[in-house]
């Protein structure tokens, strides 16, 4: 294998430098592409057929669970964006213009980083009665935020993403939707991601500009770093008070709605590649990889060979899996480690003395297992090969949650421990606490934990502890 | 019924003011909103929809013919935007641009008319090798044309759509490529739309800035207007040149590639509305339409109704369509107008009389026939319903086509007609005619008839004839 591996570009090894890795990989697994201006990336098709596997989940989801699609415009007038103050100065730094060479824009008008104002405005135009309600909706579409340092699919000038806003006539209502949709975001994890998320409320310090509260799904890098993949949050009638958001209720009384908004992005793609990749490059769980399946033939020239690679691949096609053959000119060898590094699930091999005993190898990309398989039993056996794939990825992941999430008693033990990576647990006193250990090691409350306090003291401040909190580096 | 559609707001007349009408209903049918930046519209759930089932249609058709969706950034630097001069000589007048407030964005990015730009310079990067031919990439987003005037899905500031944007080995393949889109996008005519576009090639003038040969799908009007539907460019390699998108071929020669791009805009829409509707609101072929079928309880509170009701309803979701049981308190009157005006293809009236005879009561919405229908057909009946209705709706507007298409031998006679409506064939001698025509009386060419010769002589220039066109004025 070494030999076609270097056909192959090679990858920065993770323990050398997983930094580097990752952009290695982004890259040489076609992933994305930089483009000339600085912090927009291109989104090549095998990524964005990732997204695209994301998106049919979600959007099948939502729509299940009353949800409807819209379209807001792209850009926001200058007045509308700061009718809510905490959300403006979150949101202002980042902000970019659209503009003219005529000048003839009118109002300054902000490319939108988020559009709750939008759905705000929308929603007090069109909605009168308590018949009106709920509104649910969701808009798919892409977001600018001009940030300083930027890195593919965490973080970017420009990303994919979706964002739900909905309205609804109860407080109880309203927080339902909010813990539904986090409740959904997890099961993508578990169901297609094979990300097991740690969920939870934010803190006062780090939830979202607006926000009442804000929960989030967390998930844990192989390097022991977490990254917020997903938020969801509820508003209460912050919104619909300074957007007059207003209904009259069956008891002819006039009130403000409740409000939620909830999102995920392409960030989940680097989620997937920093999960579940190794050093050979990706290892894309089956449900979300854009191509489940590679059948390779070996001697591709002797017919018996091509027509039997064919077959296999008329029949898995037609049964609804995404498989591919590749009967291009290069060696087996360079498709084996070009696939490998590409983390196709599983990859049939196809060669003339395998056939003369009626079976055909198939290896598991996650594992590296080969097996002989009859070829009669490829088509009724792959179900079982992909879902226990899928489960192993998942279980794997689990573990390593599970190993590197610790519990400090001390600040000292907090920070040593940070510098060898995963989560820490820590009952702390509140805000001037996370703001010390965000100073000293750069480390943020990822969410509140449902647990009981690990001590009676704050570690940090050594006042009273009010909370634990799952703490963590993160992207 | 009067009393009735006094509760649902009143739509002027199509013969009245066609313009205020095709405006009502855009807005009374809940299909966009207009927002605070004057060009962008609010794209609501029903108008959404509409455009979801178009891309579910045509992303399937892209992808059985090999086609991969890719995202680039929605931002093209100044100097990459002006390598090709045509294409900037015709969209530069109404770019627009990001900025920021720190005006640290470098070099000035124009947000994209149209990406051309971007798939060229990306396929420069990623091609070496004929083995990396074809490359056949679609991208779903939004685009910016700073218009002077806009219309609601007929001409925006921001409008959604797709562009496809092909590099062949070969002119055949390139050319071929250019007529197989355009060929599925009439297709989605037939099929989706019932709308029988007429499809050409466009004259050198009306082409596309940058184009060899610009196809169009033209559509008529209610009103005799044309609008462009779509279009389908043969790029031939001068792109390829001025991006340097280059191969080496089996023969070992370094070649340029060959290219095409096309499109299809929430223009459709428009079209849809404008061929279809009627004085009582939308009428929505079938197959696009968001609710297909509408069940409406007559006397829902006695218990018969609505178990009859949701039985219906939940064995016709059961089986695929896009069904609504309106339960709601509204009075049924109500709710036959609104959705009339909402042009939902069928009706399905449930009332105690009728099903006590083991009928259902149902209407269809394009020429308001009522029928009885046994509780137990309704099922198996709908999609020969449908499919008729489709067929019906296809049929009239061809039959629409058909009567208004008109040839003119003179340049009056010509004139005379062109202010009734319709589309008129005429041959003339070249592009001076074509300017005279639209200063004259604001017709346009909309495709290249690939007929003989009307006249020997051009109408117009009195010079020789050289091609037969198809004129209108257009949206």
């Amino acid at each position: 294998m070494n030999e076609n591996k270097k056909l192959v570009e090679t990858i920065t090894a993770r323990d050398v430098d997983f930094a580097q890795w990752y952009t290695d990989l982004c890259l040489k697994a076609e992933l994305m592409d930089y483009s000339d201006a600085k912090g927009f990336i291109i989104y090549r098709p095998y990524g964005y057929a990732i997204w695209e596997n994301i998106q049919k989940y979600l959007d099948n989801r939502f729509k299940e669970t009353g949800h409807e699609n819209v379209y807001m415009p792209m850009v926001i007038t200058e007045s509308l964006f700061q009718k809510e103050k905490d959300h403006v100065d979150g949101f202002a730094p980042e902000t970019a213009f659209m503009t003219t060479s005529s000048g003839d824009e009118g109002e300054r008008l902000i490319i939108r980083p988020t559009s709750e104002v939008l759905f705000c405005q929308h929603y007090a135009k069109i909605v009168s009665s308590y018949r009106d309600l709920p509104k649910k909706y969701n808009q798919w579409c892409s977001v600018v935020r001009w940030e300083k340092t930027t890195r593919p699919f965490l973080r970017g000038k420009e990303f994919l993403w979706q964002e739900g806003h909905t309205i609804h006539q109860t407080e109880l209502e309203a927080r339902t939707e909010t813990l539904d949709m986090l409740s959904i975001y997890n099961q993508l994890g578990k169901d297609l991601l094979a990300i097991p998320f740690v969920t939870g409320r934010k803190t006062e310090k780090e939830k979202f500009a607006g926000a009442v509260e804000t929960y989030a799904i967390e998930a844990l890098m192989h390097d022991g770093k977490a990254l917020q993949s997903g938020t969801s949050h509820y508003f209460g009638s912050g919104f619909a008070e300074a957007f007059d958001i207003k209904y009259q209720d069956k008891d002819n009384l006039v009130k403000h709605v409740f409000q939620t908004s909830w999102g995920v992005s392409t960030r989940l793609i680097g989620a997937v590649i920093m999960v579940h990749g190794d050093d050979e490059g990706l290892v894309l769980p089956p449900f979300v990889a854009p191509t489940q399946i590679v059948i390779i033939p070996i001697q591709s020239q002797k017919p018996e060979v091509m027509a039997a690679s064919t077959e296999l691949y008329n029949s898995l096609k037609q049964a609804g899996f995404r498989v591919k053959l590749d009967d291009s000119n290069r060696t087996p060898g360079w498709k084996f480690a070009e696939y490998e590094m590409k983390g196709v699930p599983v990859r049939i091999e196809i060669g003339p003395r395998d056939l003369a005993n009626g079976v055909v190898t198939i290896t598991t990309r996650h594992n590296r297992a080969k097996a002989l398989v009859s070829k009669i039993d490829v088509l009724t056996s792959m179900p079982s090969i992909l879902q226990n794939m899928h489960d192993d990825l998942y279980q794997k992941a689990l573990n390593h949650v599970q190993s590197n999430t610790f519990t400090a008693t001390t600040y000292d033990a907090f920070k040593d421990q940070i510098e060898k990576g995963g989560y820490i647990k820590m009952s702390i006193s509140g805000e001037a606490a996370e703001l010390i250990i965000k100073a000293d090691v750069q480390a943020t409350a990822r969410v509140i934990l449902d647990e009981p306090l690990v001590t009676e003291l704050c570690p940090v401040t050594g006042e009273k502890a009010t909370q634990t909190i799952l703490f963590a580096r993160a992207y």
